[in-house]
């Protein structure tokens, strides 16, 4: 629990950049052990190449921060001061970063009341996107972090089979979504991954469906759930799609399409293999199929303090794959108007090939 | 569940802005009746003064942006191309933001690479953080959003008493916080306001701690909950704090003085009064009190679709309180190292005073 900083100085070293301003969230919690809430109370370290790292915080987060050992300049601020004047006392506190300097932030998670902030504390510096560099710092999971994610997934599928237990048809999208909540508190989940999508008939074919008070499963419609349970900050990100009741011919081979591509997907990745040529062998799965017009997106995203991180499992993406790193293969096709179907994995690359964390069957199977 | 973009009009007529770009999230919310995801996939509506809105939308998302009606222009982009052209698709569609236009954003919810991409495509606008004025179209509660508020708070004070019935010396904090967790799915909420705290001795006194699964609780300590269930987009925010087993005089006099400042809140909280007086009053019991060098916070925060919106309860803010807005009463104080108390109230302002949501009693209790 105490502020690692060597990640990002490796970051400074391999980008040139002269210095990074990280905010709260998943590169914060990798390298201080602890996270914040990023709400109306900005909070952001700079760690320059150079000089000590400074940090503004505000003061009723300093019984947390304190305890973290940072060893820099702190400036904080009270709720009735606002935080300007702790910006400018910070940059005044770096004045190696003015014009010219190379300040990289993640333009994925800082906001723009951070950024015109931290802009006006730094006259001349110039801010630059850094998201993928500095969230390389979480690329590779370590066997502590595996483990972790490995024990959400557990809880994951076994909330989700003892949710089927209880689907019936007639059920509401919300009643289910409600279920599967319960089912994953009940078995030891300390958070959500995102707000789970329970989604039946035409709503599955909603890639971020929401589920319906108002729509009662019945026989024939596809039933997808996209959800996880977290476990000491690491989530689970599944999706499994079945069907209520009965199955149409044409649901069957539409559901085998999306399964051969998620089998594709496992049976090829890889060390060595890249990003974009794995996506490429997924989809390809999809396109030369009778259902090629129904592929709507990638193969997947890197899972790990954030649910959506590198690598990026999509065409164009060069990024060879490497023992550690974690991520969804999730195929998926989508009817508009009358059934979706997605089957998501998640897999951690080893040494050789791949293990698939996710261990829920993927035949398909009738429920309700 | 169709677009309005009515009280996006009435931002651009208060505030002079050519135009506002808005995002995922609360205000999103409100105005399109649906939310979605903010990841690595950018989406946003420009709505300007003159002429017909735009909004950039990733492929994956059609499906759900489509049905709510939007009128306007949509450029979408797929995973493999990247967003930019979109963007500058985008752009060139809104000729009339340019140079000196004066685009309106939302500060704390607009990320960094949603703002260059945007001034990349609208070259000479100036975007300004509008953060406030674009949120005012959340500060009046109506009667159907008081109500499902009403249901969140109602479902996380019952899922509170049910969790304290389970809590027994010796039980660490992340078991009681797993108990308090199954409860408010076992209560109906369909998600929860924001990870919950549950903290206690030390641990209390530091306002947005984290549960511990190292620390056991054991007679003497304050256990604090600051918790809250969803309930249909809305979320209850309640903090509580007990003692486990027994409590020293200096402690019940430490509580009761938190306690006098949350009913001096409530007693002056009414329509007229602004927001900055009412954190004065409250904070005024606090400072004259023997414990004055523990008060570490403002009084509140508004509460709706954000967890944390307008109004602020807070010095210096002129906004006079009017019906139909929400708010948390919230006192605290912090002894670092040793105990805190928070006693956190979800009000509504009404046409003569205000009523409070939450009704779990105040009165120190013993747990345990």
């Amino acid at each position: 629990m105490t502020v690692n900083l060597a990640p990002l100085y490796a970051v400074l070293k391999r980008t040139g950049l002269n210095a990074v301003a990280v905010v709260p969230g998943a590169n914060f919690l990798r390298v201080f052990g602890k996270d914040f809430h990023q709400m109306e109370r900005p909070l952001v370290v700079i760690v320059p190449q150079d000089g000590e790292p400074v940090a503004v915080v505000p003061h009723l987060e300093m019984g947390s921060f304190t305890p973290l050992g940072f060893v820099g300049k702190v400036f904080t601020w009270r709720d009735e001061e606002g935080f300007r004047d702790a910006f400018l006392a910070a940059g005044a506190a770096l004045p190696q970063l003015r014009v010219g300097a190379r300040v990289g932030v993640e333009g994925q998670r800082m906001r723009v009341f951070d950024y015109l902030a931290l802009q006006e504390a730094l006259p001349g510096a110039v801010l630059i996107d850094a998201h993928g560099e500095i969230s390389a710092i979480r690329l590779h999971k370590t066997a502590g972090e595996i483990a972790k994610l490995r024990t959400a997934i557990q809880l994951s599928e076994a909330a989700l089979e003892a949710t089927l237990a209880e689907v019936k048809i007639g059920m509401s999208e919300t009643e289910i979504e409600q279920v599967l909540l319960r089912q994953l508190f009940a078995h030891g989940a300390d958070g959500l991954s995102f707000e789970p999508i329970v989604a039946a008939g035409d709503n599955a074919a909603r890639p971020h469906a929401k589920a319906r008070s108002t729509y009662r499963i019945k026989p024939g419609d596809a039933l997808l759930f996209d959800f996880g349970g977290r476990h000491g900050g690491y989530s689970a990100d599944i999706t499994r799609t079945f069907f209520v009741g009965q199955v149409s011919d044409h649901d069957r081979a539409f559901y085998d399409t999306v399964l051969a591509a998620n089998a594709k997907g496992r049976a090829v990745a890889r060390p060595g293999i890249s990003a974009g040529d794995l996506d490429d062998a997924v989809l390809k799965i999809l396109e030369h199929s009778q259902f090629a017009a129904f592929a709507r997106h990638k193969t997947g995203h890197g899972l790990g303090l954030d649910i959506h991180e590198a690598p990026q499992i999509m065409r164009g993406n060069g990024q060879f794959l490497e023992p550690g790193m974690v991520f969804t293969i999730e195929p998926g096709l989508y009817r508009d108007g009358e059934a979706g179907v997605r089957i998501e994995d998640n897999v951690v690359v080893t040494e050789t090939g791949i293990e698939c964390l996710t261990t829920f069957p993927r035949e398909l199977r009738i429920v309700g």
